[in-house]
């Protein structure tokens, strides 16, 4: 998730509506595809432009889907549709925030989501026109995730064909919406991983990974929070466009996003709890590598002292208090009796300070 | 309390309402009793199928208590009672946030408990349907929640045959609240006893068990504060269906919620509390094995140099400066003198800077 | 303040407006007595039951007071004066959030408050239930916590007794809320106390005296939020019971009530703040002890080196460059030199570090 | 700024408004002055009571001074313009927080401030009693504060005199919320101060000069809170005494407070982030010292044990093994190059490690 | 970013609408141009002084620039158009709070930018007056700020000489806000590189490094809240100087504030949390320097002690037990192996421990 601290901005200065010179270059052919539906019947099909949309028809519904950010064709929706051009420009500079904008004619909606990708995450923008009559998607690029939608409407199972298309809308959002769901559930694992490996063993491929996880857990709630706004604006919004059957659903998906949010913040205090454990962590394998230590110094520091005592070359021979214990015949038992008792003393008041 | 981060969720883009395939498969059978009291008379029965609930009749009380998920029978409720299908969703998708839903001809009300069970903690969602003349209530598995709540029934102690549902609904409420307290009990004393061990000796185990609290305080916290919402949206709704008698009994449970969460807030803070006084002990603890060392080294260090001074092998008779102490006759003594001088030095300055 | 980190709660399940069994066993006698003073008089007499309370008459107001939690007497309380069985469990049930209650005929206030007793502080819940000519107050236990309003009453003193009950009330909660002043001045002195000791040398015990500070204002903090919403809305009521004048006597409490949530979070902080002062003067210690270790050892070392080198056996007759030096007439005053040399670089290098 | 943690609070239980001993007793002299001025004129002079005060006049503004806490003069202030008794307790009882609030024929103002005052901070409130033609402040002492306000009032400069009271009282205000930012300004200082100090070395002074800046920012954050609240209430009321122009003003001064507080907070995350430095450059400089001590025994440790070896007493003729090298002619110098070798072989080890 | 931790603050006392005697002082001349343009033409031009702007005429736009603070001129607006005394104060006084003010006939707005400037960062203020056919631009100083707008202007593309001034006004504001974007991205860049740094080896710059972003990011968050507060009240309040278009594009501008603020917010978690990463990876570290001296002194000490032993000088032929090992022809091999076998089992343990 490196790519998108924040949205793609136009050199400061640009005027309102420009969609910026980078993307033109970066875009990608545009993809249009057009399903036609009624509670009778279904039909897909390619357009090569916005010109073949159909007019809207009484009954009809019309998914136009556009996929890619090519802005000649982008700026017929303008001409077609009468968007605004600062929709367009939110349209492309993708890594905007969640919201919902009500243009009389048409609501605009932009949702975001985060999805497993090969072992990292990937961000996509989508947005939504919701005409009567006509609802436009705009994706970033090709992706799956909206087939179990498209798969409801081609085979046409229970009432899929004869929603509106404001439910095809909240379908969509209740899609993008609950793919954080399996991101989170993985990111919880992972700090389940962590810290138990945290509370065996710190290591610092463990922090490593914490934070990542944390710049992670910061994406996500940077994205989360506008996302519930967003629902929670739509379900309380006027437009006549959302029917209150559709607006039922929203309080659901609105469920999901403030449980969403929770489970970001549950995980963000996990993961600032597992810093300080590492940190526990470490200073308790430090107390432990310093007690080794200090037993060891403790212990033989006095003996090595004493060997050094008897080591001294004092002649003997000077006088009776020069060292006579060399010449004992028992000197050298007794130095070695000394120094084991020394050494079991200092073993027993380290036990007794529980230091083994 | 390792199971329920989050709510059991279902693949991203199927249709809403749908009850997940897992939980299918997982379903055991479904267990419907029915309770039937009024002022008179209290009769409690097993049925097969909700087919044989009795119409509703007045004055007649009901209360149709299901036990497990059983997706086949708990269709029925939509046929039989016209319940919305994303209710059933959350009714068997546990883990839901406490909620309270009106659908006009009745109220839906989830809410969550965790319970003392052989050491370990166990969630359990409660959801209820609360219709004129009809209370159905949804367990996950057969409990004793309950219990207390039809032995007054059963009894017919003080008035407890002549409360409505709305009261039953709210007794309900009142002992899952309750449940609460007994576990927050619990967690607080482990914290005065972590705390306890800590202020004595820090431990690892101390450690683990206080991260093992801070998780199942961060879910306790969660789970308490849409109780809070609940029960506060619950007395303040405008339905038919709750009585001022049981709003006024409700404010009563809203306090308690209320309390639970200072109780979990307080914990919190104790926890983290914890946490810091954890490392303030082992920071202690590291001062007093470094000041052993360091007085023992600071000691026995001179006095190895010393010894080893007089340990080396110059010759006495090459000159009258080399090394002439070896042969004096008071030359061990004075050695051993210097450094009993040395080390009592020593001590005395450690001793001034408060280090024994 | 050990006890009461929660309200007393009964087993879940217990019927509402139930008091508990717990407590009727620990309760003790419950005294009576009844204060009967308008303008002219003031009498004061102790009752044996609440059957002697005397019928509400104009300009008469009665002040009834009830210490203890006799249930058998407080269930009269519901007879004689209507007051709502759960009212009766708040007041029983001790440890509950200050809240006041408006039940039409009369207005339900908890207050709790903290006070100094040998050493230690003592919470304890007052609960006033105020109707029209008559106030009613219910003490946990005897105590002089009313004693300068009595006097004040019984000396008739300024305007005493022409005061109404409301005004009563709102001096009863008055010297309740002041209470706390003394409390958390004497906590303001400890924390400074033991910032200077901390400042000097940090100590365990400062350490054991911080938490148990910290665990107080935890408790003060959870008491005086609710306090002060508590005075806030007896404030903002529209009870009739609470006349104008009152209300603007009420407004100073409420400022008292804000400094006092404001004193609290100011010594949280200081708390706080000096668990990170505690962790960085044991940092600075140990940065010391670590200092003379090294210091030790780094001149010690290789001084002991080159004593073990002169200390080495090699035959000086074998060769040339077999230790030659040993049987020099300066090779001793020269070694000792080079340690000598050794010693006073190094002294000079820590010197120049800064170490001394 | 150490005597202002909370107000000076009366012992629990006395009456309301009651002015406490203490201050009876602290009290000095008050000085009454009185300034009279109009578009015309200016007069200045000292009165021994406030009898002297004249009538109100069309036209007239009267600015009486009170300064100091004298409560049997303070008491004339409820008999002569009828200040309600809970007002003139907390003008005497200093430390409040400060407020508005509106008695209809008066604003009773209180507005606190610090001032630097030979190196410490001095907090002083000021209470000011806005009735229609007369403004009456109370300072707790004598005090330069109001100086460039009575310079400007005599001078008679650009419309100084041509003001109402409302605007004199917001010069008032606004003069004493500016004093907070030279206050400020010499706290931000003094924290870049420690700032370059702690990066440079981290020291015990830093730390305690840390300490009691924190403590200065606690009381100003405590301070400035409820000054915004005031500011604010006062240009929202709907007093006649304020005058749309004023409220204009206000709106200035309601800025300042906000960005004094900005400020205030901005400086206690700094000092918190310091706090975070000097822990950080403790760890820091014990990582450098314990590198020393690591190297240096690292270093001299197996050096020392060779020189043991060739130290020990093994008789070289016992056999062929027996410490032959001692005979070598080459021996000693093979000693010296291998201990050599060894150094250079740990110096290298510790280069590639970077810890020289 | 040093300068501008508060506002440029007067003398506490000087009366309001001062221009500060300092900013007389730095005040460099000003600079004075006109542009005129309508939706046929377009013209600017350098004025000597305010007498030279032309009256309003229906149609004509004028876009008056200034650039400094000469306190003459600036006066001059007070005479020529009405601007009240705080405004000018406002203007002169930067560093003030981004803010919008309503005077009926203008509209006075605030606005803070930062740029890159030579590595470090420049706060710049810009003050708007918005008259009805007048827009007048107040700078710090020359700079290429609103360049591309001018440039826009000047060519006369699109509809840029067909917008009204509120439109021109919204541009310029959104051109300020749009400079925040390049300053936090490279801030995001730095702290990414200090989190690589710091992962890899922990080192004293980057500590010094993240203390000069925090205190950047920690003066951009005391910038940009009150820039989203200006925003929002710029766009909801219902002064008719602002036309609907241009409320809708200044939506646009509150989301680009909005996500500013959450950059920033983001950008300061992270750098907290790095800080915590220095610390845990020198308590890492340090964890690696003991483990290295602990591993060193554990081995060599017992061998030392070993060698010690055998160093002492017993006379072997004071008896039989007298060190007779001294005379054994495998006492030397013996000796060595011994040490060798205490070398390898304290490597072995080790190794074991996972110390290697």
């Amino acid at each position: 998730m490196k790519r998108r601290t924040m949205k793609r901005f136009s050199t400061p200065g640009t005027a309102p509506g420009t969609v910026s010179a980078a993307v033109e270059a970066a875009a990608g052919p545009l993809a249009i595809s057009l399903v036609a539906f009624d509670a009778e019947g279904y039909e897909e099909r390619r357009l090569a432009s916005l010109a073949e949309v159909p007019p809207a028809s009484p009954g009809k519904k019309l998914w136009l889907r556009l996929i890619g950010h090519d802005p000649v064709l982008l700026n017929q929706l303008t001409e077609r549709f009468g968007v605004h051009p600062l929709v367009l420009e939110d349209v492309v500079n993708v890594g905007q925030r969640p919201k919902v904008e009500d243009y009389e004619s048409h609501l605009f909606i932009i949702v975001d989501t985060v999805r497993r990708n090969d072992g990292s995450y990937q961000e996509e923008q989508v947005s939504l026109l919701l005409f009567d009559g006509l609802l436009i998607s705009v994706q970033e690029r090709e992706s799956d995730l909206f087939q179990p939608i498209e798969e409801r409407l081609r085979s046409g199972r229970g009432k899929a064909r004869a929603m509106g298309l404001d439910l095809l809308a909240y379908a969509i959002i209740d899609t993008v919406v609950d793919h954080y769901f399996p991101v989170l559930e993985q990111i919880s694992d992972q700090l389940e991983e962590i810290e138990e490996s945290l509370l065996e063993s710190p290591d610092h491929e463990d922090l490593e990974a914490l934070y990542s996880l944390k710049r992670d857990l910061l994406r996500l709630r940077k994205a989360t929070w506008p996302l519930r706004e967003m629902v929670s604006g739509l379900g309380r919004g006027d437009s006549h466009l959302m029917g209150p059957e559709t607006r039922l659903y929203l309080r659901d998906v609105l469920d999901h996003t403030v449980q969403i949010m929770e489970v970001v913040e549950a995980c963000r205090e996990m993961a600032t709890s597992l810093t300080d454990l590492y940190v526990s962590s470490l200073s308790n394998r430090m107390n432990g590598i310093m007690k080794v230590l200090t037993v060891i110094a403790t212990i033989f520091m006095p003996l090595t002292f004493l060997a050094g005592i008897w080591g001294m070359n004092f002649n003997p021979e000077a006088g009776r208090l020069s060292m006579p214990e060399l010449n004992w015949a028992w000197g050298y038992p007794f130095a070695l009796g000394l120094m084991a008792a020394v050494a079991i003393v200092m073993v027993v008041a380290f036990k007794r300070r529980g230091w083994f």
